[in-house]
């Protein structure tokens, strides 16, 4: 059970600190973090868990993450469900956190959350095309990454620096696409708080871009890199 | 006593680099730091000085973490007070000296300070419920990361890094909601040297909020995550 | 073979995220990248990817970087021809991708994609002698903290982190002078890919340039620093 | 000889790189790089220097460095002059290196070059008193950082980054006041190649508050930390 209920802490910490630098910090004026400062907060919030809560759980935070390492024949499916599951809880849960505290400011608003959308809804309007090729890419090599690091020997204990700073890599290319997921749980918890609703009718592309990526990367990996 | 020393020059080194970067450089025109470079300069003057005193005090610098440390049963009370006398004494004796140099400027004003503040004197003039929840749920997670990482044999050596780089997300987040405390120390040190009376009005709760939060944290690693 | 398909996977990442940042997210209005962010890329993909695939090929990437470990006596001259073949079609595919998502926008163009250029297609017009000077003195550098840390029994664990950050250096001096190559390969795939004619007409400099940093590093490597 | 040889291309380096990026990059018109950017440049030209060099000389590239190597006897005061005769030599280097590259654009003048200065000539027009103390604090604690980092056998793998990082911290505060020096080397070579006068006129602080700054650490750290 330990495993599970770090995961949904873990979970909790990244929706929280990565969906709050860009509600409460990335667009304040002439000071704010923007998008390198959001980039850090997501990378960072990664980088300290792996730290904290990788010994027990392997610190994933997202579904993507979990059903690449059943690809890659490192944990059962139905593992892979209950880690998803507990990640679900933990990014609505830190959303609804956030949900409060942004309601505590006269000078915010809800609007669309820190959703995921393409076409319209992409920060630059990129299409369908774009926002799948770019979360696929990404999600693909996100987990080369993680699978690779996480079995060096050498490396091993490097493990939470580079995953921490391949997402924060994966954010500053790809923010001004689909606002950047890469992560089913992160994007269903900030689509359930949205005051719009675009990010639920969209939030199919972000379950199966990543996860589909993750999953051809367990595969890639398991057969050439291994 | 060379670790109550330690700490007072550790926590000297803490608020004259994060409160000071804030005060000097976080606004300067065009090409100044903002909020990225203040979270980066609270977040390195704590990875640098683990590394240079971790080893005699602890590098606690914080009375929050101090006291989460008695609720983890890792350090008695009667230690936590001495602890928190000399992190104050190092804040203090830091606030004045960035007040001396802040003084050497007219295109200065104190102003301020570098203050925490909630309601109309937060940046974003989020309430005190918003502000209690951001403080109190960053130093809850502040001290999850600390306790584990400083209790792992695996990881101890990257605890500099881990324990640093969390300060700099902290600060990343929420700016502009409390001016980020999650330090009582920190806070009260500012508040002494305003030349405004709401950050001695508002200071208790960036004592109640983080060092709540920090106990809360020392329970619960003890009872769920050791 | 397996070292081949390595160079390729990480050459495209390389230029994936470096250039993608660059193509994305850099100039995005008020919350963008900037040269800061950029750099942040380009360091932090070779920084992954020094920790993916380095114990398989070396993580070149970067056919600067083999011609030096020629004239360091680490490589024969044929294998840094393969290595430089892969690394070529590694960085091609990544631009073919790049292109794909940047059409995939109506407020994007591609111009002159992420080229490299002196003269007039410097970003601030700097002659051919200060962007020749530019790139060769920072690849030469660039190769001696390549073979320095790579040669360490101390420090080798860190090669990633020390490698990438070089790079992520590189770039925070050079984007405004050549817009940065330092790299042969990541240069012709933004040639072929532009829009307009001189990135391939100014291309010549940005093979020599750093061939000839890395190569005279490389010798001076092996004569005075080894 | 070869730690001489060493000390001069690591002190080269280290200001052509972060002079460099303050001279080309800092004030690029909407993405340049900033004081956050000059920050990380400075600091990471010396974290990869500590790791090309610092098993052969120590890397200190700074007589105020070196100087306090004398002070917390663990070097001799012919070697620290010896130090910084080819740490002046290797900044002067790279100096006319920059003075050249700038020269090569219309769009930029040589001016005060990157250099230090007070009162007026201070970025923000901090006073000789607050320009001293800022010297003189920052100094101090970056040679108790280095003094303690060094002569630690558990941390000593993290030097590098430790120190590089806390040169980036020292910036973050400090560029606004005095456009940071804390290394005598550095603004010497800036005053030579400046356009005006006052780089030189004022060049005595730059040489006497870091060299007092480093070797009180010195002394400090000799007596109550090790």
């Amino acid at each position: 059970m330990k495993k599970y209920i770090v995961e949904l802490i873990g979970t909790f910490w990244l929706v929280f600190c990565g969906c709050g630098s860009a509600l409460f910090a990335a667009t304040f004026p002439d000071y704010g973090i923007g998008f390198v400062g959001v980039s850090l907060a997501f990378g960072l919030s990664l980088l300290t868990m792996v730290y904290t809560i990788g010994s027990i759980s392997g610190c994933h935070l997202n579904p993507a993450v979990s059903f690449a390492m059943v690809s890659a024949s490192r944990m059962s499916l139905n593992e892979a469900f209950k880690y998803t599951l507990f990640q679900v809880l933990g990014a609505i849960l830190a959303a609804s956190v956030l949900y409060i505290i942004q309601s505590g400011s006269v000078h915010t608003e809800i609007g669309g959350f820190a959703s995921n959308g393409f076409g319209e809804n992409s920060p630059m309007e990129y299409d369908l095309l774009s926002c799948f090729l770019t979360e696929f890419v990404l999600t693909f090599f996100f987990l080369l990454i993680i699978l690779s690091i996480t079995s060096s020997n050498a490396y091993h204990k490097f493990s939470g620096i580079v995953i921490g700073f391949s997402l924060t890599l994966i954010h500053l290319i790809s923010i001004p696409i689909t606002n950047t997921s890469v992560n089913p749980a992160r994007s269903l918890s900030q689509a359930l708080f949205a005051h719009v609703s675009w990010p639920s009718e969209q939030l199919w592309l972000f379950w199966i871009a990543p996860i589909l990526g993750g999953v051809l990367a367990g595969f890639t990996y398991k057969r050439f890199l291994q």
